[in-house]
């Protein structure tokens, strides 16, 4: 971890996360009546949990819309949710009002080229291993896990450890 | 890339797919009722999209026919669909003539022994890294991702790129 | 191939399927409701399809249940469903005097070990790479494809060629 | 095999099985509705038939729950199913009460934070690659294979083999 990296961490207060990509792996589910369904994954969701537990707070910012979306994130506590967000610099702005952060305490996950304009903005900007160059290209940091398949835990963990919370919250359940 | 693919790539004015193993991996995913659900790439959609920004068609063409195929290219915005095609040339040839382009001027992409009727005919005749050798063998160029996968992005952008519109639309976005 | 396996493959009339891990990868998917969907291959079916062109007929014997083995067998002309088979003897020696064949005629392609008892009787048993190793040791070839993703369309097109129908069927379709 | 475990396999009368990641490959796949369905594996499930043949019990603690979860278990005829469970030790003490057994004859499979608990107290503890270090620290055994895909296999097998149990199963097979 890159000493620069380091210091972005120490500033973040909040998560915010595209779907697509980043909290699936990106397949686009469709049956036979044109309703969607998504993938998460099990480790992810669990250390979201863990991340408001310890005080942080977390939103989604998605360029589609899907109901599947607004099940999960009610599941894992995920307040803030802005679905059809084009262009999603938008939807980040009234996200910072609302939750009266600045760009500095964010760090936000996207995959595609619609989230370079939000990666632009961000304290922390985080992509994954499938982005294309043009994303990468705009990231602090491309996670080692792929998009619905560990990546957001890795950003979890990595903030959580980064601001000395991880440890604290292990002893909380005796490991 | 070679020279002569180069020099196909100009000519393309609309990009024509089939389904199974080219928009999807493959796989057909049947519920207890008989229906299907189908499994696209979001990656790949945003491409589409892009490409129609660009100026560009697309169509698509299967020998199978199901109703996530068409809730998908409604959302894409592709306006041509021929399922149930069989022999596909059928479809293609009609294409042709209600879309006003010639056979130099399509880029079709298809998997498997069907699709070879279509692949000889088209300027630019793509495939994918799964197909048998008799597909790979009537083919210009061989993805390097996979069908559902990235495999359709590949294309979009080497089309996007080799007619000089790729970076006009990444400067649109501000990227 | 060795040739004891070419002179086995010449006797075949007919091509009996294990569904889970055969026509599937293994995976048994439930939703909220108790019900089962399945995940075939594409490239597959339609091997299948190509097989019955050529005269041979298939068969499934599986010792699960499920309604979408039944629809995904209707779409691709598979005519004997033998489901809830156990012991699959049972079921394999009825399919022998209803479609009027011998032992060495058969091929059949099982997974696990309730198929055992039928690859030790037919002419030509085939499994999978991912079998266990009692039941790899009772079979004449494993397959390099996988489970729902290509191992029937290896056999079909190892038999077709065996028997020298592979050529005729291609130039059918002009390739 | 370290002698260690093979003596610790010798005392396990039950096995008790984390769902999602351990029965599953840890995805959660949620429809329109925000309804779940569960991937099992086929060959997961025959080996759990197999262990209840040879007198062996069965149990599930989960921290979610999923109507998908039951009806996978009554398949399989596994009777004690404890869903919503947090912390897993209320569950897990429960169920030595009711099923009369002592932490030593208890085998459990769990991949994450939460089972950290119950890995402490029981005979046997197993958990999957894909788990954290601090799950893996708890672990008497890493399985080979993943969550979902042969892992519960792979500690059946283990079971069945150290108590000598596995080859009069086979022989009932004719195997």
């Amino acid at each position: 971890m890159k000493k620069e990296i380091e210091k972005k961490i120490k500033n973040i207060k909040i998560l915010v996360l595209d779907v697509d990509g980043i909290l699936t792996n990106g397949k686009i589910n469709i049956n036979h009546q044109g309703h969607e369904f998504k993938v998460f994954d099990v480790k992810d969701g669990y250390s979201i949990v863990l991340f408001h537990k310890a005080g942080f707070k977390t939103a989604i910012i998605s360029a589609r819309s899907a109901p599947a979306v607004v099940a999960r994130a009610n599941d894992l506590g995920i307040k803030k949710i802005y679905q059809d967000a084009s262009p999603k610099t938008r939807a980040y702005t009234q996200l910072l009002k609302q939750m009266k952060v600045k760009d500095t305490e964010v760090c936000f996950m996207g995959d595609d080229l619609p989230d370079v304009c939000v990666l632009k903005k961000v304290g922390l900007a985080i992509t994954v291993p499938s982005a294309p160059i043009e994303v990468k290209r705009n990231a602090d940091y491309i996670t080692k896990k792929h998009g619905g398949d560990g990546a957001v835990r890795e950003v979890v963990e990595m903030i959580l450890k980064g601001q000395r919370k991880w440890n604290s919250l292990l002893r909380d359940m005796d490991i």
